[in-house]
């Protein structure tokens, strides 16, 4: 099994956008940073997960520690809510992040992205270069950034006037290299060295004059200086109603989470649910990110799942770990290897102020790994939102245990998952790369999941054997996403399905008639099995279950 | 079966609240006009008919002229696209709608929804009464409107002091009456009369100097004046990116469809499909509008599914037949009767510049009855779409047929209804009443669509009932949405699964551990069956399907 040369998240991309799982949004105008949009196969494919997050946690909830199903009930509330639901959540106030701005090329980041962008930054790894500083590909880019580089003055003034030009037009050391090489210069004599992090290094670089404004940070697109970080709220604004004034001022929630909160009471008052129980929802939310990154990973517009669950305020930290272990032994169910997921718990001293324990269930992203980063959150959030609504509507939120003769603000654990990001999971989960195969980029795709289920064709397009294969189609696709193709040869065909993660491929041949039955090839092991005609909903049937 | 005495749709919306299928959302927060969110059964029957339609249309096509099934794919689209897209579909020029101020209390409606309104209106029907104009229970409310009334000055004067001071303070014939009487008897004096259309003598009462501003609109809240119609754009505006200026602006789509047309290239290009085939989407949809009506019917944020069929030019007019009559079947295959859906053709000179027919299926909905009023509009777009986005974008949309050796822009045909709509019509499609039975409220919603599709019942909590009935729960409850209760009496719990819509419950009672039976209690017939336990599962398939 040998790899191609570009990474694995470029060929994910490339073969996403080339079999129509994900395009770019608006792609004919140029396209619209952060939005993308699911094609045939990716909207079948988001559907499927979707639709088992639903049966898993609200349609047959899972068993509790007493060994019987939980109760969980759905909702689906509006991405638009009333304005005072974004100061009571916090998200008004708090929902900002730190962010720059290029002083000369006028571009935006956020804060903490900056490291990460500058070590892919065009002009800074041609600077380093210049500067002889260990071959790309033999030191790892962050080692790299922390290297002690003997600062060459003739050799760093040599790229300015070159490559630094085009690269870096805005990087004061190519503006004004006499100036800023003075700074510099005085700097390593008072400190006594010729050498330097090279990070620390390309600050320098960015730095017109040290004594007045410090060392700056250089913008990673074209060198020029990045402001102080300044907080941006991430929720879109609109207006709804007519005038367009502070009043009739709403946003675009920037999560689902909230929307069950406002709800929390009228579902307890008009369903018979009382806790422990949860309230799930599957929808779309809207951050404006600064810099949004990694494909669908962080895109401004999105989709949740979202589950709360209420219980007593004892019962908080023992729900906390139940549900830390169920999600990730549901993403493991749904295809996800053991070793691709690990649990981050946040160190105590970083938790939010209300939350007594929050654990990240984080998976190893093909632009993380080897190293792990975010795909669902499991929070305990204790009794914070309610309490929050609660004082912000004066409207008691209380729960009355008649039984128990109390009451009380129920507390809340929260496993939050990005549906968005789920489909990216199963992409790169999923990607296989084996040049033996017709197609060498293949889809291993939990077979209950694939787009498409079942591929159906007649091995030629005579002889009787487009009729069977058709009315096993008409049959077929009653249950299950089939697609019929009598187009070139077999082995292309199921190319084509491999491609699509297509788990069986049907054909009828010029035995079927003779024997009724049909050959039915696995996508996985790529070899054959015969069936005979009226067994095949079953064999479907219980390898797709 | 007697009814009782509130309005069928005030009922809907009050089971909608007390069952939990639909709460107003951000209600804590005193609500926010225009958006509603879906409970726990209302999320459930709104997912179980986008999965209908989704099926029929995307993973199960319907059957095609030629008995072969249609080619259509699924999309899912950004809500927020590129903002040209709405430049060259003409809804940021067009897609307004006229409207008026009140100049008094400045409220604000829509133009074409004020006569609407005052039907409607306390004031009138207030001051229609003082006339003594036949008393609203033998004469329809749009008779009265164009019926001549007799003017009693001293009486009109008499309700001004009185109860016009409360119900219409911004009333001319309120605030000034003697000037306002002045000019009305000018009138009537010039043409002879003492009598006039009620609708215009309201106008009158509403006009203080008639020679300047000519007859004014009262407004139907306060009475006062009406400013002249202004154009108002009903999409929502927002900013994508740090920077909120006119570069950044963008829209929440006001359909879905444009969606589509933006990526028919790459469809075209990365699926194997080819004219005729049609692409599909469920999804949000935004409009501002100034006067939400109607429950669910006309709201702010909603859902719509619509697809795009692209056809060679000369079939359009085939395919719009087709679609039509397939709509139609298609609404009466989820439930709805015959006789509440109308096609109501657009007039040829009625129809938007570039269609060449339109159709709107039109349902009689609780609020338009005897009437009908839209459920989903069939329309035959020509190129129209393509080509202004062809344009916009400076890309070629052209589809070229190899086979017959041409090119050309496929013409579209557009089936676009409302999944928010769609549940309103199941909701009153399937309200009864009926006082003989324990819950005289129920839904005869179709079984495959209802929100819980089995209740699952011990007669007793004791005797061994429960244990068989929470095996048969967990068996049940992974294929289908199943209720367990054990609480209170059977014939209350049959209640509350009618009042859910729920069609089947099944009953363990003491026999069932000697006779290995159970019984089947249908809510349509009230009727029960005696079931053996290992027959269950398939007769529940059978009548589930």
């Amino acid at each position: 099994m040998s790899k191609p040369e570009t990474s694995l998240m470029s060929r994910i991309v490339s073969l996403s956008k080339r079999r129509g799982f994900i395009y770019q949004a608006s792609e004919i105008y140029g396209g619209l940073n952060g939005f993308w949009d699911f094609g045939p196969l990716g909207c079948q494919l988001k559907n499927n997960l979707r639709d088992q997050w639903w049966h898993d946690m609200v349609e047959c909830p899972p068993l509790g520690p007493d060994g019987k199903p939980l109760s969980i009930v759905g909702l689906d509330s509006s991405i638009i809510q009333h304005p005072r639901t974004w100061h009571a959540s916090g998200h008004v106030g708090g929902f900002a992040d730190p962010m720059q701005t290029c002083r000369h090329c006028k571009k935006l980041f956020r804060a903490d992205h900056v490291p990460d962008l500058m070590r892919e930054s065009k002009w800074a790894l041609s600077f380093a270069e210049a500067m002889q500083v260990a071959a790309t590909d033999t030191l790892s880019v962050d080692a790299m950034m922390g290297e002690a580089v003997l600062f060459d003055a003739a050799k760093a003034l040599q790229w300015a006037q070159r490559k630094g030009k085009k690269l870096a037009p805005g990087l004061a050391f190519v503006r004004k290299p006499d100036i800023t090489l003075s700074g510099l210069a005085e700097d390593m004599k008072a400190n006594a060295t010729q050498s330097l992090p090279l990070a620390s290094l390309l600050s320098y670089l960015a730095t017109e004059q040290k004594n007045i404004t410090g060392l700056q940070t250089p913008c990673p697109e074209c060198g020029g200086d990045l402001t102080e970080p300044r907080m941006f709220n991430l929720m879109f604004e609109t207006h709804a109603g007519v005038v367009q004034d502070e009043a009739s001022k709403v946003y675009l929630r920037p999560e689902t989470a909230q929307g069950i909160f406002l709800q929390y009471k009228n579902i307890i008052d008009t369903t018979r649910v009382k806790p422990p129980f949860g309230v799930a929802q599957v929808g779309k939310s809207f951050r404006n990110e600064v810099t949004p990154r990694n494909f669908i990973f962080r895109s401004r517009e999105f989709e949740q799942m979202e589950m709360e669950f209420f219980c007593a305020p004892e019962d908080g930290m023992m729900w906390y770990e139940f549900w830390v272990a169920e999600r990730m032994r549901w993403w493991e169910s749904i295809g996800c290897k053991k070793e691709n997921l690990y649990r981050h718990v946040i160190p105590e001293d970083e938790l939010a102020h209300y939350s007594k324990g929050t654990s990240d269930i984080e998976y190893r992203w093909p632009f993380t790994a080897p190293g792990f980063g975010e795909l669902e959150g499991v929070a305990y959030r204790t009794d914070y939102d309610l309490k929050q609504h609660s004082e912000f509507s004066k409207q008691t939120l209380d729960y009355i245990d008649q039984e128990a003769g109390r009451r009380y603000v129920p507390h809340v654990v929260e496993p939050a998952s990005g549906l968005t990001r789920g489909v990216l999971l199963l992409l790169s989960e999923a990607y296989q790369y084996d040049e033996s195969r017709a197609s060498p980029e293949w889809l291993k795709i939990k077979p209950s999941l694939a787009p498409i289920k079942l591929g159906i064709f007649p091995l030629m397009n005579k002889d009787g054997m487009p009729e069977i294969a058709e009315k096993l189609y008409m049959d077929l696709r009653q249950t299950y996403t089939c697609q019929y193709d009598a187009k070139q040869s077999i082995g292309k065909r199921y190319a084509r399905m491999d491609e699509a993660g297509t788990p069986f491929c049907i054909t009828v041949d010029g035995e079927t008639l003779k024997d009724q039955a049909v050959t039915i090839r696995n996508r996985d092991t790529a070899t054959q099995e015969r069936v005979a005609l009226d067994k095949v909903r079953a064999y479907v049937a219980e390898k797709l279950a």
